[in-house]
């Protein structure tokens, strides 16, 4: 979930004026459409970690647009009026009308965010107060009310210097509070608490935006333009069909920087260093597999990445070192027939190993957020709904004992280059290459983006990925390998203890 | 929930026989035409109370429909292939493809079901599997799967003479398991289970469909008719928008007989004994609203019936008890240009009263599924989705600690004319009567349906509607106040008691 707004997103001063310019004026000029159409709603959700800039970033919106249009609200400790109500009177009599705009510190996520920082919520509490929240957000985009929700993020190390900076200055010492160092401490505890909240709560038509904070312009731009891009989409579709709200498209970042493109792809491993290792974990993947306890356990392996990343090249070298009786690969290409008559998870759920046994799927479930919304395969809303049911499908696999492994296998454009001329200069690897992935090359682009948002929208406790440079085969095989024995012995090491709390 | 199959539906034996074959000419008629579009799948899922013939049902659409088409499956303890594998994947792995049906016993209910009878479910593990089936449901319908769900249903007295009934004969004896006398000895407490399950996943898009079972005919039809209705409510839309399925409309029951056609509306009470009840009624209410605990807990009142059912009249006998600093009226007419720019609820969010006061609403929140459906003035989605909405308003609101009591106030169409004539001959009642009445007095059939819907789908433990037979003004007034008064009653004696768990 915060994958990409750890990558140290920034923007320098002269883009910054360029782009405030612009942005200023098309937002007072979507804001005077929005007022003078009058048939949604705008609510703007502002959450994040402590000192991130959810007041800047506030102050900064009043600034850009005209003030009589958009109202302000900060959810501290309910009043008198409103603790003699129920708790969620105080968002429903703040809403704006048709036409205006809010913006709401924490809004209805006050409550729950809150409580994970004072340790207060009991789970059941936790479960019900989510699933009003879920209910309540369905509601007004039914409603057609239209909920863009930031999260302001900044990592570990981030807060830290932030806190530090704060402090060292007389002029911003007063910003810090003792709460901020308390959070600090920590950090990890509660940012997994968030990233669960954020998860559960990550609808395909109220979808969080997940926004790097350590560099203001970079945060500011970032916020107004994602605004700006959410209201003209609505506007422009005429939209607002049957009331309902449907999420726009995620935007790219604005500095052009994604997820993959920070990837370091080139490592260094002799074919001869590859073979010892290669063994050693072979023989350890084996062990593994044939230890009593694996039988409590299964295996789903997902291997993802662009064409020639050496999926295929991997796979082998896991099925190497098992039992025939043991694994089965799945290649995913398009549909058949029978799997189009079935819910697109559907193909998925059949194939799934019972206990004691591993799948290993090449491409995968994934192809709903990659090459389906590339390609435009899938419509916008099946493939912005995708993420959450991928999700629940993973948490529901994990939660039975199955350890969910994910690999990305990055190579880089030039790299893939040579792999395709390889391919066609070796007989016996011709069949590999076709017209298709000349094709697919000319999407690349497209191709990084949607990857970028798959890895940040899908990596959950239970199912992260790990994403592999592989410009080197032998070093990405290995990783591959290591971190398959790494998962396993995790998993087999934890069967003593009490099933984990999966919802 | 269940109301409506409490008032002993029964259908004889030859309009039975009409109704039987023209049914199995259209159910055979549109499995074909689903065959042929294959646009969509249809899943049957068949719960209900213990011999109210699930089997029987199931047994009959496999004879009227084409079994090569049609599928059932029950779900008892997993199988080894099951138990190693996620709970749900056994439904995946039956699911029917598009063009296809199929009849699960219980289906995604059966687990949550089987656990509230054993007492074996965690309150949280049960707050988690609802979520798991809303998810489930959701997903279905958002890739086009027809989800009809059918809960077969016995009241007390029903299930007792059926038990006995099969008991008796030695034909029949077999059918009677130990686990039904068991159901039949818990069964008011099971069936508030078993309610608030249903409540909580009553979806817009997949309603559960409640059918009185203690007459087979009744039962037979009114099951085929539904399944009939809504394949070909889809059908005929050339429908699955996006992939997306909506519910089919409500179907009335087949024998014509809905909730408030069986209400008794005659009652007899003299001018001077009402004179003695009012007063005596009036100053119980007024003590009550003055005690020291009422200060913790507010009162929301909510009128509704056709016109000049004496909505007016009931609500001045309780105000008349009251201190005028301490309630308000409501009275609810078509949406101000205010309200209009809002989410529907949001009129009626904004008068929540404070605790230690009143709200009295002259019509209320059901307006959109009485007036709004009848008149068209709300979508088909728009409308069904409000009855989920309404329950979740009512839940927290009730969760608050404001006690929610719903009057329905029910007249007959004869008493209505008298009603209406008696105001246009009265000079200061003649603005009380419209053109407007005389227009809804024409759908007078379509209210009382729509009315009977609300009324079953929206009667919860926390807030139940009191239908009161209000032919003669001065009993329905009594009646009225009588109930308000048991109710706050019973609410000051719990204060003491820790909160209700309420979702």
């Amino acid at each position: 979930m915060f994958e990409s707004a750890e990558l140290g997103h920034q923007l320098d001063k002269q883009s910054y004026q360029q782009f405030e310019a612009e942005l200023r004026q098309s937002l007072l000029s979507i804001q005077y459409d929005l007022k003078q159409r009058a048939d949604f709603q705008v609510v703007i959700l502002l959450g994040g970690v402590p000192t991130a800039g959810k007041s800047e970033v506030a102050n900064l919106l009043l600034k850009w647009l005209d003030p009589r249009l958009i109202a302000t609200h900060a959810f501290a400790e309910p009043s008198d009026e409103e603790s003699a109500r129920p708790p969620f009177w105080r968002y429903w009599r703040i809403l704006p009308p048709k036409g205006k705009m809010a913006i709401l510190f924490g809004g209805w996520y006050s409550g729950p965010m809150w409580d994970q920082m004072q340790d207060a919520a009991e789970p059941i509490a936790y479960e019900r107060e989510l699933a009003k929240i879920l209910r309540l957000e369905k509601m007004l985009s039914d409603e057609g009310v239209l909920v863009l929700k930031f999260w302001l993020h900044l990592s570990k190390d981030q807060l830290k210097k932030q806190i530090k900076k704060l402090s060292a200055d007389s002029r911003t010492a007063w910003r810090v509070e003792e709460s901020d160092r308390w959070f600090l401490k920590n950090y990890d505890q509660m940012i997994d608490r968030y990233r669960d909240l954020l998860l559960r709560t990550n609808l395909a038509d109220a979808p969080w935006r997940v926004i790097e904070s350590s560099d203001n312009n970079y945060r500011n731009i970032s916020v107004g333009r994602h605004i700006e891009e959410a209201i003209r989409h609505h506007l422009e579709r005429g939209s607002v069909r049957q009331n309902r709200i449907d999420a726009a498209p995620l935007m790219p970042s604005i500095d052009g920087v994604r997820l993959l493109d920070t990837l370091p792809l080139d490592y260094v491993l002799s074919k001869d260093d590859y073979k010892v290792q290669l063994e050693e974990l072979q023989g350890r993947l084996n062990g593994l597999v044939r230890q009593p306890q694996f039988k409590q356990l299964s295996v789903v392996c997902v291997f993802e990445g662009m064409d020639a990343a050496g999926k295929g090249g991997a796979i082998r070298r896991i099925t190497a070192a098992l039992d025939a009786r043991q694994y089965r690969t799945i290649p995913i290409a398009a549909p058949t027939e029978e799997e189009r008559a079935q819910p697109y998870l559907w193909r998925f759920w059949r194939h799934l190993p019972p206990h004691g046994q591993l799948t290993l799927f090449d491409r995968s479930w994934y192809g709903r957020v990659l090459v389906e919304r590339v390609e435009g395969f899938a419509s916008h809303a099946d493939w912005m709904r995708a993420y959450g049911e991928i999700n629940d499908f993973e948490a529901q696999i994990a939660a039975a004992n199955v350890l969910v492994v994910k690999f990305w296998l990055a190579i880089s454009n030039e790299e893939q280059l040579n792999r395709f001329h390889e391919r066609e200069a070796i007989e016996y690897k011709r069949f590999k290459i076709t017209e298709e992935d000349w094709r697919n090359r000319e999407k690349w682009d497209d191709y990084v983006t949607a990857a970028s948002d798959l890895i940040e929208r899908t990596s959950t406790p239970n199912s992260p990925w790990l994403r592999v440079g592989a410009n080197n085969k032998y070093y990405a095989r290995i990783e591959v390998l290591r971190h398959l024995c790494e998962r396993i012995e995790a998993a087999l090491s934890q069967q003593e203890q009490p099933a984990l709390d999966v919802r």
